[in-house]
């Protein structure tokens, strides 16, 4: 961020009084210009025992499979968000079941939101960004080939639900400098 | 949004290829602005069966009571931004016991995410943005001195769920248009 977005003016970051973060500040027009975290809103489409994937026709991740999801956007709730998003990308009817995960992704600043959904009928498809729609037993899931790890998140926190009868909301997180460390054998 | 915040130049707002949402875009450097929902993160902060309110000594709703939230910060996850607000505010010492709202706002853009947490000490006072910080017993909240719906539901929700002795995470949403219709009588 160079410039005020409302009048043009170059900008700074700095801390303002009363706050303890720096901001992007325009000293022409005094305007805060904040940056927070984006929403990215999803569910799990289920039909009697199965679930629905889409494999990723854009990146990132072309070719792996996902549950439809993606950027909430202004004037939609959280649920009307993960539904646009199944119809974008499955082309689904479907309606929420209810909240299943709620899993924060620090270094990209993004809090995933992830919901149950009922297909009300088979007549789903690709939507442009995904090759191909599927429905998966949860035994045949290829985990090797899933998308994101919130995706693999909420898929297990839907079996664990379904394999002990409940219907809990599990929270998660992903934490970039762990998941280094581990890789790397620390 | 009148400039762009990268190059400077003037931007407009209209449909970009492959999307269907107007978003403001600069003809310059090409690139895309998008603009999101914000979420706000609070908790219930609990000792025994009181829970502890901050009066507010901001606007807006200067002088109500509400539970310590606000907007959550990039580089943190929505448990941390909670307590966050809460040592903000209240000058706690807590720790998450468990989410129980996911509540939203579409007229203003707002995703308000609410846990329960467990006050590890009473050494709590008003932080700058408070007027008095103090424990209530359920009975003894002032449901019409409360400042935000958002408020109002998380409490009930807990209220509801220490009656029936569970740990459910309640979905709602405020909806402006149906608020204005209950108010007006139609």
């Amino acid at each position: 961020m160079n410039y005020c977005s409302a009048c043009g003016a170059s900008i700074t970051k700095q801390i303002i009084p009363g706050d303890d973060v720096p901001r992007y500040f325009c000293g022409a027009c005094e305007t805060v210009h904040y940056q927070n975290p984006n929403v990215v809103v999803g569910c799990i489409p289920i039909h009697k025992d199965q679930i629905l994937l889409c494999k990723r026709a854009i990146e990132p991740r072309l070719g792996f499979w996902t549950i439809p999801g993606g950027f909430m956007e202004n004037g939609e709730t959280t649920e009307e968000g993960a539904m646009r998003e199944a119809n974008e990308e499955a082309n689904t009817n479907l309606e929420i079941i209810d909240l299943i995960t709620v899993y924060s992704i620090k270094h990209i600043d993004q809090v995933h939101i992830c919901y149950t959904a009922k297909l009300l009928d088979l007549d789903y498809s690709p939507g442009i960004e995904s090759l191909e729609v599927k429905l998966f037993h949860p035994s045949e899931i290829p985990w090797k080939e899933i998308a994101f790890t919130s995706t693999s998140f909420a898929l297990k926190a839907y079996i664990k639900n379904v394999e002990n009868g409940e219907s809990k909301v599990h929270r998660g997180s992903f934490d970039l400098e762990k998941w280094k460390n581990e890789r790397e054998g620390f």
